[in-house]
């Protein structure tokens, strides 16, 4: 190879691993709206402020543009550059995390449409401290996975894995003392199905923060974790089999 | 080019488009399994057959062990052949399709979870008109879709994409229905909330059934339409903009 064309292809190789730090880039500034649409959600609901919920509902169809782009970047780098091995791997991983996050996007978005509801039927305030508990649970599970795809960290990716059994579990024990509400007093049922919808949807949002932090570990180890018991999770990530 | 290069050639076309092909059969038949699944979860429910909806349940393993294999296939295929244009927008489809159909066959375990759940505790068949109608109006759509997907149909997409809003407005007229048995009789709250449960997981398969069209439409046309107004979809996707 002669010295032009040596310093050619490195220059495409300094252009293509740009448009792959560009993919990454633009998939952070995606979860950032994102985890902030399910806080801002969350907020509308326990502040009583349906002019935040409402602007909630409208922001979802940012996420959604953003969504768009994002796989329109990666269907042109795979059609450009045709990578291999872990470049591939990213670009795929980029394209199955948005969909995640556009999918939390819509999950803050029905939190907020729930929210709005209750908020102007003024229907008090019976299982806000399980929403708040359940929300903050899962938003640290949103940002802890962006962070483990950002640094390639599979360590914080497997805390992630492991995270989600707590959250469902803290849903499963919510659910029933809402279930207790309702039998006690047949008035709370809309009101507190209003809540366990929210819930439902929150405790969704932690199982696509999940897929996310799966999405990681595949990245790094090559490794295909989704339908993988979490409990021998720790070993083969480890690499310890 | 001589004649045995262009041999060659030939020969590797005719084989990568006989991956593909492989590829679609795959999809197919993962497609037959997951909605056998929503069949039989239903069926488990209106029938009172709690040995099936554990069938059901440990089927869902079957399912994922599926999308890994087609997603391997498909990573395969982008990193050997790296295919463009309509060869790249079909492998994306069929991975984005693999992951709506394993969603569907999570939802056809949830239903079957909370049927064997309702079958145990004898819990009457309030709401099952429902679950049949809804459920028979989803099944529709994934066969539908699914079969849109084999043929490039995008009449028949198009159709699914608009009966979606119809299944949103059964699902919300028999949760309204559901909400004032529960208000009538607090003992029926519990089975009711399974009830609902199943036709949130039912209401959901129509969702992914709605994806898998809305990227038949992507393949065929080239055409990003999922967040697209369903009112304004006939116009777009038939070109008479």
């Amino acid at each position: 190879m002669d010295i032009t064309s040596d310093i050619h292809s490195q220059h495409i190789s300094r252009q293509f691993n740009h448009e792959l730090e560009e993919l990454k880039t633009h998939l952070m500034a995606m979860g950032g709206l994102v985890e902030k649409q399910v806080q801002d959600a969350v907020r509308s609901l326990l502040d009583g402020d349906s002019a935040l919920a409402e602007r909630v509902v409208d922001n979802d169809r940012a996420v959604n543009d953003m969504q768009i782009k994002i796989d329109d970047e990666c269907t042109r780098v795979l059609a450009r550059r045709q990578p291999a091995a872990s470049d591939l791997r990213l670009v795929l991983a980029v394209i199955r995390a948005a969909s995640d996050l556009e999918r939390i996007g819509d999950e803050a978005s029905k939190v907020a449409r729930n929210a709005l509801e209750l908020v102007e039927n003024h229907d008090g305030s019976r299982g806000f401290v399980e929403v708040r508990i359940i929300s903050e649970h899962v938003r640290k599970m949103v940002r802890d996975s962006l962070t483990a795809f950002a640094r390639f960290d599979t360590e914080l990716a497997l805390q992630v894995v492991q995270e989600d059994d707590q959250v469902d579990s803290e849903y499963q024990s919510a659910m029933r003392s809402l279930m207790t509400f309702m039998m006690e007093d047949a008035r709370a049922i809309s009101p507190v199905l209003g809540i366990m919808w929210i819930l439902r949807a929150l405790e969704r949002v932690g199982d696509h923060a999940n897929n996310l932090a799966e999405y990681v570990i595949y990245l790094v180890k090559g490794l295909d974790i989704r339908h993988t018991d979490p409990d021998d999770l720790g070993d083969e990530v480890r690499g310890d089999r």
